[in-house]
């Protein structure tokens, strides 16, 4: 039976497993095929040298499985359902893409915006957060959990966003959800089974959102944003009942939606009989002034407060809440219950710790001030080299809107920007179709990550770029 | 102003952010109404005992967030949208009920089923395993993770699946996942996108899963469980294409799919283009034999291995897997991308930390022998005291299925059972309807948490539940 190739090793134990596994194998290769006889336990055991109780063995396991096939008087065969391996799996959607919203390769200037500074994670604290709770937990909380969230971490958010963001965040009213993403994309479930159709969305807004949005089910429209945020004239018009907003920080053109458009919103969703989305992606982070408090701290019964540490601490935490009027709260506790029964629990202690302690403002507090200085670095920069561009928006959040001269051909400063090792977004397709081709040319640049001489570097570096396109 | 009733720490500093906090609370308890006017900022400067720039900054902050409204020649209102409070929250479906599954009191003898012993959890080596991770982490392992999970731990489950479950497990069919109940609930989303409208499940069941099962829009069938498993040819005759089974330890039964069904239900499938649902439950332990090899193992392109740590470590880690035909993978990360970005990165380098540096078989074994002993000592102990009593299914995972004597009222046993402070489940519920009736008596134990001694005294104690009920 050498032509089976089964090798032992002997000195590892488990023999009959070590059959079973060279049979699969054989198998699967095609070595052995459906309907093959195999040799009796007897014959099998003396070309390995092993006692007939392995062989024995091994061939139950395999006739468990479905492998192989014993009938009286016919022996032992591979059964007529093993099948071998079709080879590598096809290459339409089989291999998922490399990680991550968006491949790319390594920039020396990386100003792609959306992703705070990673080197900044309290690496340290998170940790000493996370052994404090798993020191200190109760078995029992080790068990499946409340998919609401654990009522430490809910209690100890309730208390922060109140204060932080004058949101209306008692614990009943909050719900833990991994990540702004998920809070959103269960809203948007349960929207669409109240026979909700349209969404409305802001225009220009974050273009790698727009997939998760047309997989809800429903219609998007865009409603335009000029200098005080959304146009609620223009979502009136749109016939929607539903709105996802960025109130504190206009992403991507950093405006502030304006007291009168809050107003405006207000009457609109109280009219309608609606429900706001506010997505509060970068609140914490306003330089110039306290950052406005949420909407929904106005208007608790039509607002849904959309947070995450995404952008405070790091997006691999995957820890995010919605603020949600208490009914709708209970459904999106229901909607976890019958898909992921809720967050893991230790990462919930560990935040939970880390706001109780006071790290996360502290973190904060840090993180504004280097955040700070690198916006106006860049913002300086910017005025130097690009003379002719205007950075739009308030003093805030991580990353700037910065309009290019008019006749500047955006896609182009991007890729040259791209070869001189400077990563920056073009704004284009964060426009609708309708409304790209009458938006002045403009960038969305990232500056968390970069210390300021680089930012600075990086300026010149866009302004070659935008230069040597107008000279070419 | 006194009435106003804005109380100042003045050792606190963050004086305009104490008065508009203050301003918010009175808004909010109705102290001010919609259109009150408010006193000048002189004024309140005055009364207040502060610099008139802290009142200014608070009433911007204020009214940039639509508390106030200040208008040219009628000085400055609190705005006709602020509302306040209306008392707490409605009492349906406002405040989520505590956390669990199963709200209940404590039991001296708790034998509730589904939970592993959760004082096992190794929690130092887990920690280290975390902390391990987090200390070598690079920075950019700290952003949106691939949704399908780190390839780190797809790699490492890979070869785990493959050697101790005869799965074909290759990290392009791999997609992490919150524990089972997201595998499963997104594979039901996306059959019924397929345009499947029904789902066979085993009948009985595990029954707390249902609401899930009927949340995700299919008709779900219940196909009758024998000594074998499931009866493919009862399944057949239902029209589903879809299946969800319990091959290697039936849930309740304890009954392992036997090899004739295995091929029947592999026929099926093919017969039927379908796909089969593997939820591989507890299949680590197994006390009597090796573990039988996953059915997707058989056939990896029908079958889908749905797996998880929640019982071999702990259900509040939310980790699972799904290991699917390369197309149902890439839709299954697509629908994590779709959903909630996919799972938290840290937890994820842990467990494949704890698998690469052997943790996880050193903890399997050991949970191993402790199963196995309690399970021995508890069967031991009810043909000691349930004389009449039956256990069912193979000596493997964390409950026994006791069928008890013909008469017996299961429902009055559990009360009395919990009166004795012995909590166990009643498996009529985990029946169909129309099963349930001819179903004989039966309890369904857990013996996981309690050490032999303990289950010795519960055998005892339901004894008595029974005798007691036969004689009252």
């Amino acid at each position: 039976m050498t032509d089976l190739h089964l090798p032992l090793d002997r000195t590892a134990g488990r023999l009959a497993a070590q059959i079973a596994a060279g049979f699969r194998g054989a198998v699967r290769s095609g070595r052995l095929t459906a309907g093959t006889r195999l040799p009796s336990s007897r014959d099998l055991a003396r070309d390995l040298d092993v006692s007939r109780g392995v062989v024995v063995a091994a061939y139950e396991q395999l006739t468990a499985e479905g492998f192989l096939v014993a009938r009286r008087g016919d022996g032992t065969r591979i059964a007529p359902l093993a099948r071998p391996d079709e080879g590598p799996p096809p290459a339409d959607g089989a291999t998922p893409p490399p990680s991550g919203p968006r491949p790319e390769p390594e920039f020396p200037y990386d100003l792609w915006p959306g992703r705070p500074d990673l080197s900044a994670f309290p690496r340290e604290r998170w940790i000493a957060a996370a052994r404090t709770a798993l020191r200190t937990l109760p078995h029992d909380e080790l068990t499946y959990p409340d998919p609401a969230g654990v009522p430490a971490l809910r209690a100890e958010l309730a208390g922060y966003l109140a204060r932080v963001r004058a949101a209306r965040a008692d614990p009943a009213r909050l719900v833990i959800m991994n990540g702004v993403a998920q809070g959103l994309s269960a809203h948007l479930r349960l929207l669409h089974d109240d026979g909700h159709d349209v969404l409305a969305v802001e225009d220009p807004t974050h273009d790698r959102q727009l997939p998760m949005l047309a997989a809800s089910g429903l219609r998007v429209v865009r409603v335009p944003v000029d200098g005080e945020g959304m146009d609620v004239g223009a979502l009136a018009r749109t016939g929607a009942r539903a709105v996802l907003v960025t109130p504190a920080h206009q992403y991507p053109t950093g405006v502030v939606l304006s007291p009168a458009r809050r107003a405006e919103l207000i009457s609109w969703v109280r009219d309608v009989d609606g429900l706001i989305l506010e997505d509060d992606y970068d609140a914490e982070f306003r330089y110039d002034r306290e950052p406005v408090g949420c909407l929904q701290g106005i208007e608790p019964d039509r607002v849904v407060l959309l947070g995450s540490v995404s952008k405070s601490l790091a997006p691999a935490l995957r820890l995010g809440w919605a603020v949600a009027p208490p009914v709708m709260a209970g459904r999106l506790r229901e909607h976890r219950e019958n898909t992921d029964l809720g967050a893991p629990v230790l990462e919930q202690y560990a935040l939970a710790g880390f706001l109780g302690g006071g790290g996360y403002d502290r973190h904060l507090r840090a993180m504004r001030r280097r955040y700070r200085s690198r916006r106006d670095a860049l913002a300086e920069a910017l005025d130097v080299h690009l003379p002719g561009a205007v950075v739009r928006g308030v003093s805030a959040g991580i990353h700037l809107y910065v309009e290019l001269p008019e006749g500047c051909d955006e896609a182009g400063v991007v890729a040259r920007a791209a070869r001189a090792g400077v990563s920056v977004a073009a704004a284009h397709p964060m426009w609708s179709p309708a409304r790209a081709g009458h938006a002045r040319p403009a960038l969305v640049l990232g500056y968390a990550r970069l210390p300021e001489s680089r930012l600075v570097k990086a300026a010149e570096l866009l302004g070659q770029a935008i230069t040597h396109g107008a000279g070419g």
